[in-house]
């Protein structure tokens, strides 16, 4: 894995904010866990509201967390000007989810001017295991001078 | 598209037990509006708590109806025994969410007997407009003789 | 599906003249059937030395057709200064890929000024059926102002 | 990574055999380089015949020897009844492919009994550069007891 540098210096306090504004993560119960310039840690204590139907966490719960930390490892890279947005990802359930907390790890794995290339991988920690049980393979874009947006 | 037939004549009733045990499905305010043999339909009002920073829905919450949509899709054509888990999932985001309610359109596009190939669709009904936000490929599989997993 | 228009009146040369540059596609013995705007017809007819090891079609040769059948699809709706790029696609395989004939269709989703969503399906002729065995999703990118990019 | 081990002491020859009978890797002069249990690495010196409209390796040949990499690097861990073929596979080309050799190193990341998830790198090699040009996720499939399917 390269190491990345950011070409913003308050990149750790830009990704806290934008994450404070993901209304979504405060809903689900997700924590911004580490941030480093290209890798993003974000975790998520188990809730039985978020389950699907066997009572393992729900696939979309594991993307959701997989794309913000893919998001965030990628804006933590660009230029204070510029709005991350997901232009796709791709997900592997690799085993049923099944754990007291998940954690996602976000990388920029080929940071562009325009694209950058993401991977992640989601682990589940349960009383005495760590299991991964998500990878996820992703594209983010970065936006620049489209009114409103903002990192 | 083909027209499937399902392997079990109350598919219909199955499918909507096995989404009301979705309990992510009921946090996110989602509901399951239509069924027929390899199509699934799943609606969900906008709500700002279901956001990412820049007031979007957030990615993954599209990813969690189109996801949901298209494992019960592909339920609905297996025989009473089997259960459904997804393999993995793709989705493009063509445009940002924006809404008053989003609806996920999942198709079973080649059903086998271990996996199915499905496809969705989520658009974003305005005041005015409906735009395709939205779209997923995705594998999900039929699990059989495992203990505790049904539909 | 909605009609697209173009923004080259030649779109159909442009993109013959770029499918001729294209080497890989003599290599295998693939044409272009058909160009619309936004739709793009590929096809290739069975060859011994495309196989993988049980006589199928290579899944790499299916991912070749539809992907430049994408990206032509998407090109055929740019304006005559850009370039097209493949960003990413995502190929699922439907069942073994038998047949005298390949023909892969590209349609260009949602075309946007910098990313274009297509999708591609892959059917395979035989002498008295025709099969789809393969499903594309992918992104495509337009290229300007970079030196030597053409098409 | 975890260490995987094989469920055949063969693994090696019969990956190679499997190699050999994929004609299509010879078609574009791929070349097996290196197997160990769970990991596969395919090379393949470039050619003009192999390329795009502007002269680079054409995506299709990324994702040829990506997914032979892949299927290998899953098949290397399983049974000798067992024959591999790819579900999927999702590729992001992360800059234009230009060298004079290129490396594909497939990986399972996560072997089960039915299915294998599978990553790949692949790697342009130049005059005094190696870069990472492509990368892959996907999923492969044992399959067991279908008539004429081996390795």
């Amino acid at each position: 894995m390269a190491v990345h540098s950011s070409r913003d210096p308050n990149y750790e306090a830009r990704v806290r904010a934008s994450f404070a504004a993901q209304k979504f993560m405060a809903t689900i119960g997700a924590s911004l866990d580490r941030i480093s310039p290209g890798e993003v840690v974000i975790s998520l204590p188990f809730r039985d509201d978020l389950t699907q139907q066997h009572g393992f966490l729900h696939a979309g719960v594991l993307g959701a967390i997989a794309d913000s930390a893919c998001g965030y490892a990628a804006l933590s890279l660009m230029e204070p000007a510029a709005a991350v947005l997901s232009v796709e990802y791709k997900l592997n359930l690799l085993t049923p989810a099944a754990g007291t907390r998940f954690v996602a790890t976000g990388r920029a794995v080929r940071p562009g001017q325009t694209l950058t290339v993401c991977s992640a991988e989601v682990r589940a920690i349960g009383a005495e295991s760590e299991v991964l049980v998500a990878l996820m393979q992703s594209t983010m874009i970065a936006v620049r001078d489209r009114a409103g947006l903002r990192d």
